[in-house]
């Protein structure tokens, strides 16, 4: 460790690397923010391409790095996993913990512009600039192999900072995603209350608006469990699905029948998003990836 | 489902099969009980083997199933698992909820003897009888490919239970078990309270007493970390490899370097240990079992 801002809280040997559990000081949100990282094995010897897992509503850096078993292909290919909170915590904000889809663990990979969350909740900036360069800073992350997946609300998050920042993203995947926030309820009360009620500054963080605007064609992996109690009203895969065909926008979007909106379905999944990601990121070894 | 004893609470796609959480009234325990299982796909054409899953201290049916990652290996092999609570829950007993180490979520796997203990924590009985013959008469289980692991005090569990009952069980294995819970803080207050002061009584819940007194040879396979916190004061492994040397009882032993007492050790080696159950319980396919 190189980096005195960083303060280590845990460390557990798995997978033949280290889970970390991190607290620092962030200038993006004005307040200490905690994250998770897996070490592979790999990561003794020299810099490793790095996964940005970002999780979804209610959240924090442990859900992922317990539940998910991506460990496991992690230390198989060698990717560095690092995995932040979903929001600040704790800034006694009005309302910041009433409920379970705002505030404290609902942070949606924005940046705030209405008061008086413009002053911490910035965590758009926080996951595509400052956790970057903290992390490119502490540990040995080949940071031009950066790749960025996550669930739900983090899914949306994965897409979009992807979408928008095509030149620090090599891959991004997503289990669930919210793909059109600014159509679900979800989305248009966290949108309303961090941006404000002009629809028009919603649309950068639209994943289905974004696909029409870009000129670039980063392909999309989305797994959609059929069964997930979210689809219809909250997660609109066909939103995505919609524009990514109007625009000839690469997707492969899968549909996995009976799977939920658990951990249980983003584990069973975890090894075709490591794989996937793997052979973007030009690891070593790893077999182009194919749809399964 | 079969039985209407046997109320599900949840359900699950996951890695082809289904996890699923039940409650159920016991009657050795005289009180509500609660388990998760994992259905493997194979389940969907026939009965298949049945593998216990005993947790440790403060955990729930939940812990497990969440974050072993178990289900991709049972998965592989075919094999269902079986994980119960640990410890009967809400009796208002005095004193039941004090501490993480008494009580709640710490049954001991043992039949109390001691009021008020005795009328409740049955854990032994629902564990080797009850829960089995409820298995066998509401899931597709081959009771004749029964095997049993656990975890810290649920390792102590599925040693005791396997080693006392070598006809239920054709394969045991543990992670960083309570190995001579007599010689340990954590078993010393529970068997006084649960057992008595009579310290004769506590033996037959003594895995490193138990080898001796056995005419068995089921053989033990056992995982424990060296960084593990509680490897001295609590689980004791060396006590159990001077009791299985003594009377040349087959035990692996294995020391894994820099391996806490968490999931993160868990999980590392659970496909070793699905491997050496799949070995045992003659799942075709599965491959002799060899010490890594």
């Amino acid at each position: 460790m190189t980096n005195e801002n960083v303060e280590l809280s845990e460390r557990h040997r798995c997978f033949g690397g280290q889970v970390e559990f991190y607290r620092h000081w962030s200038t993006a949100c004005n307040t200490p923010m905690r994250f998770s990282i897996f070490l592979p094995p790999q990561a003794e010897h020299g810099k490793v391409p790095v996964l940005y897992w970002l999780s979804g509503l209610t959240c924090t850096e442990e859900n992922f790095i317990e539940k998910s078993g991506a460990q496991r292909y992690a230390a198989e290919h060698g990717i560095m996993l690092v995995a932040p909170d979903t929001s600040p915590r704790g800034l006694n904000l009005p309302g910041e913990d009433d409920a379970y889809d705002f505030g404290s663990g609902a942070g949606f990979y924005l940046n705030a512009t209405q008061a008086p969350w413009n002053a911490h909740y910035r965590m758009y900036d926080y996951v595509v600039e400052e956790l970057p360069a903290l992390i490119a800073s502490t540990f040995p992350a080949d940071v031009q192999r950066t790749g960025v997946f996550g669930h739900s609300m983090g899914g949306h998050g994965a897409l979009t900072v992807a979408l928008r920042n095509p030149e620090r993203y090599r891959s991004v995947s997503a289990f669930a995603p919210i793909c059109a926030p600014s159509l679900s309820p979800w989305g248009k009360k966290a949108f309303s209350a961090y941006l404000g009620s002009d629809e028009s500054t919603w649309q950068k963080y639209n994943a289905h608006h974004l696909v029409r605007s870009t000129a670039s064609r980063l392909p999309l992996l989305v797994d959609q469990g059929t069964a997930d109690q979210f689809i219809t009203e909250q997660l609109m895969p066909w939103e995505l699905e919609k524009a990514c065909r109007e625009v000839d926008y690469p997707l492969t979007l899968r549909f996995q029948a009976g799977f939920d909106h658990s951990y249980y379905f983003i584990s069973t999944f975890m090894r075709d998003h490591l794989a996937y990601h793997a052979s973007a990121l030009g690891v070593v070894g790893a077999r182009p990836w194919t749809v399964a």
